[in-house]
């Protein structure tokens, strides 16, 4: 098992997340090769120790797991795919952002090559990667991920989703929907509560408390969503609906947007047209499972 | 101080939450009075202790604190003007649900006729009230609400907001658009993750931990609001953006709707082009203050 302090680590890619990454690397005290096609961001980690390999392949050479992250998944294509780069026998762990088909199909070429392969995501900005708060998303074989896991954890919090080398970026892009939505509400109600003379700070607590209850409530909402029966067991979704009109009708009152109101309340009304107004909240998964037009 | 137990409250409008609003004074207690429109619904009440009151004026009558909660304010009105309804010395509390300019209104129109007037919102269902559970906005003068404090608190968790009788409306419609923000970000990561055959109970734990983090957030970036200065500490809107178009590209790839992760890129976009790409989040706050046109 990869697990000790000095098991060698390759980190390819020096933007402002690799450099983060290597970084890491280095201060838990793993030899680490790094490469980066502008070599000159490399000075500061060869100065801290890090060595810094002429080529990607003898990047790869240098040890039995290489990161990359670069900024899409054609770059990472154009440099493993250069002619002296031999993946066999190297795990490959893919940090950059993609979407889930992306990670799929450069696990098959990987694959293909020899090479172990696992795809992530990085769920933190580059200062806290080294620090819990970063959580560093995997998919892929679990016995690669759980081969590497003490190694990886000197990135931060790691997680292993499943075999599906596309989950990775489908919980990231998931995460981010929720990190958006809280703060667009958030910024709905302060908006509405400015204009009656109320500031952020007297405000934030409230809306903090309502997003930590309502998350609350998720995984029961799950479980309606898994047997496909959503019963109104304390409100229906037409009351919802009702609701989301007055939230309209305030906030166009007091002069604010009402474009996210407004699409909540399409959204319940297309449910509620189909036949589901007396059923709870999560039947609107039919609605969010269904293709939009375009927009 | 009204706060003994044998406080005597009266119940205008007996619908679903009329009844649980005096269902709850009894078991608290309270020797209460109740009214509605169609009297059979007081019978349970009745059987449980409630006196029933022939008319809105006699049931006033009875004690110094009523509650009214009806379907609209139009209804409100219609029963508080009547001729032999006399407001004077009454503490009126309206738990009817309305915007925020109608909460004013009614202050003013029930203050001009002698009544001391406080606003209120109920955020829980019917068969919540009388627990913690229940959570009871109040707006209005402070001195009337800490007078009624503690047998309002026979209702459920009872929170004074301020002075301006439009806060418990603004508060109330905001915590909504808060709840309905992260059940939709919900549906749409379970939308997204039942594509790659993730079941809603194995994706809901993730979509509530991240929920309750990004939550912690908003009293700090409350602050940038109220100083109306948003250093890029941690990202800019700009990386936001990018990454809001991979959540666009991913939902369509799946097959899921994109509408919600489109509006989100939509006003993130038209801040950018206001100049504030290099700014933080919380800089959206200019957009959602704005009023949108009629969509
Ligand atoms: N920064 C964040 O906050 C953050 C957070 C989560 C995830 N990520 C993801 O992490 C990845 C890297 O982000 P970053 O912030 O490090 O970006 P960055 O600072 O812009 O760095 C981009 C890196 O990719 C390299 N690169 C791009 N195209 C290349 C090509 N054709 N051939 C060789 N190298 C190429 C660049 O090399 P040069 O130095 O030679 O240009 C550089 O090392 C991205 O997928 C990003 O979405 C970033
Ligand atoms: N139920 C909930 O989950 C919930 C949650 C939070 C807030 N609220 C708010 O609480 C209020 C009452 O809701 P509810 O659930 O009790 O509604 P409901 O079951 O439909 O009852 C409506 C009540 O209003 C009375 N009413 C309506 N128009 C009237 C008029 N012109 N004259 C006299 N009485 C009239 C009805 O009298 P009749 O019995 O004679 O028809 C009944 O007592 C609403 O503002 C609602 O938004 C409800």
């Amino acid at each position: 098992m990869n697990n000790e302090p000095d098991t060698p680590v390759t980190v390819i890619g020096l933007g402002l997340m690799g450099q983060a990454l290597a970084g890491a690397f280095l201060k838990a005290g793993h030899p680490t090769t790094v490469w980066n096609r502008t070599a000159a961001k490399a000075d500061q980690l060869v100065a801290d120790g890090a060595r810094l390999a002429p080529t990607v392949g003898e990047a790869i050479k240098a040890g039995s797991l290489a990161i990359i992250c670069v900024t899409d998944y054609e770059a990472v294509r154009e440099l493993l795919g250069a002619s002296d780069v031999e993946l066999h026998g190297t795990t490959l762990i893919n940090l950059t952002s993609g979407d889930s088909a992306q990670a799929r199909e450069a696990a098959r070429w990987a694959e293909q090559r020899g090479a172990r392969y696992l795809d992530g995501a990085i769920m933190a900005v580059p200062p806290a990667v080294g620090t819990a708060e970063a959580v560093i998303l995997h998919s892929g074989p679990q016995s690669d991920f759980e081969a590497h896991k003490s190694t990886l954890e000197a990135l931060g919090t790691v997680t292993y989703l499943g075999a599906d080398h596309g989950l990775a970026s489908l919980y990231d892009v998931a995460g981010l929907a929720m990190m958006w939505s809280v703060l667009n509400a958030w910024l709905q109600g302060t908006a509405m509560l400015r204009t009656a003379g109320v500031d952020a700070a007297t405000y934030a607590p409230f809306a903090r408390q309502i997003a930590a209850g309502v998350a609350e409530w998720l995984p029961g909402y799950a479980e309606q969503i898994d047997r496909g029966s959503f019963p109104a067991e304390v409100s229906a979704l037409e009351t919802d609906a009702r609701a989301m009109s007055h939230l309209i009708e305030e906030s166009e009152a007091v002069g604010v947007n009402a474009e996210l109101p407004r699409l909540f309340k399409a959204m319940a009304d297309r449910a509620i047209a189909a036949g589901h107004g007396g059923e709870q909240y999560p039947v609107l998964i039919e609605e969010f499972a269904k293709p939009s037009g375009d927009a």
